[in-house]
């Protein structure tokens, strides 16, 4: 259907790839603006649509939540415009404010996508670990006070990669809709960041799935964040997902630290 | 006098190390409450005296300027309260806004002061280089599109270290005094921060010093910056040394890639 609208309007198909810090937006989606917040996505049309002299629609390759980041967000839009993508994407960037910008912007086929032609998807949670909580990353990880036994969180990551039924992992919707995913490939490793005279313990998690249910990455997230503390074993892992049951997961945790890395077409 | 001050009131002191973003600041000194914003030194005042129920003078190594962030600033105060200092740095952290933190919090003895024990100072700049302004870093880096020779920073910067008279590196306060200072070492490296599928590059200039005249970190990085750019060959530093002249250095740059590293006494 989208390639149908494409195709017949003989429109340009332009392809950004996008950075942005969700800290003071309400989320992707344009009807999110709520409580004095605006969203990414109105951001971004209201700026190119006001550039171009046109109506332009961007579509994202999904909805980030409230307080979500993005390092590679993915979206297209399709604009009559002649001007040079080149061209395009320094004058956006110099429109848009300083918590989003387009790393990239090119000339795509009208068959393009961002939503419907995604193959897979990677999220990153970003844990710092450290008495006093990081100021200069509060915004961009999670915090936690008790350290993390990363062996422990790798093993539980491993009963959750392939494809299974998450439906314990996520905040139902009750649609009657499927609630099986594929999760590819669950990374967890350790970064240093600097504080005086000492280093600052980052753990990250970086999940690829083929699509996540509402809430999975943070509820999966929370879960590891328990094995981690040694609050659960690893094995628990396989009770949740057998028992399908939404409380028997651990908690749904805050935005900060979540960003989206990449999508994969 | 300080000394004696403390000495004779038998008061307890403590010495701080702190972490603070100075992007909401108007800068370390109370004096400087202006523009809507507060200072750090006054932020941290009205929380501990607040707290401790005693009038708290925290003295600061030196002043920062508005917008300078420090990774490692120390600070003493004295007080007769009997609390650990390890359940006050705890409850001070709480009461602190998440952008000024106490990493250590230490009883030292009368006898040291903050500001006029300290023997050397690391002032660090942070530099992006990139097409596209960073997201996650604007606040903690200087912006740059063209990219810095390093090797060419690095002859420069060679020039600068010793006991120099650093006029022509300083906004002249017109006071008489000397305007001769010792750089001990200039380090210039860099770092490569993530961004989609490349990297971006962070030029760090980390300056150590015994003291340092009024905007002498951001004129010297200015200038090392010029040279990076190829605008100026390194050795034109040893004619602006000579001319004592502020019109033959580079700009003052922005605060917001200054970070306050480490002080020593």
């Amino acid at each position: 259907m989208h390639n149908k609208t494409a195709k017949s309007n003989n429109k340009r198909n332009l392809r950004l790839i996008l950075e942005y810090d969700g800290s003071g937006y309400a989320g992707w989606q344009r009807l999110n603006n709520t409580k004095g917040k605006r969203s990414i996505q109105s951001v971004l049309e209201d700026c190119i649509s006001g550039y171009l002299g046109e109506d332009i629609n961007v579509i994202g390759s999904g909805r980030t939540d409230a307080g979500v980041h993005a390092l590679g967000q993915v979206a297209n839009f399709y604009c009559t415009s002649g001007i040079s993508a080149e061209d395009m994407k320094k004058e956006i960037n110099t429109l848009l404010p300083e918590d989003i910008k387009v790393i990239d912007l090119i000339e795509t086929d009208g068959e393009f996508h961002s939503r419907y032609s995604a193959k897979a998807k990677t999220y990153e949670y970003r844990i710092s670990v450290s008495d006093v909580k990081p100021v200069f990353t509060r915004k961009y990880t999670l915090h936690v006070t008790e350290s993390l036994d990363t062996d422990s969180m790798e093993k539980a990551a491993a009963y959750l990669t392939g494809t299974l039924d998450f439906k314990a992992f996520s905040t139902d919707r009750k649609d009657g809709k499927s609630t099986v995913r594929t999760i590819k490939n669950i990374k967890i490793y350790k970064v240093e960041n600097a504080r005086y005279k000492k280093n600052l313990e980052e753990v990250r998690i970086a999940i690829t799935g083929d699509g996540f249910l509402y809430n999975m990455v943070r509820i999966i997230t929370g879960t590891l964040i328990e094995v981690g503390q040694g609050k659960r074993k690893p094995e628990d892992v396989l009770n949740i997902l057998k028992g399908k049951d939404r409380q028997l997961a651990g908690k749904t945790v805050n935005p900060e630290g979540l960003f989206l890395l990449e999508v994969r077409y």
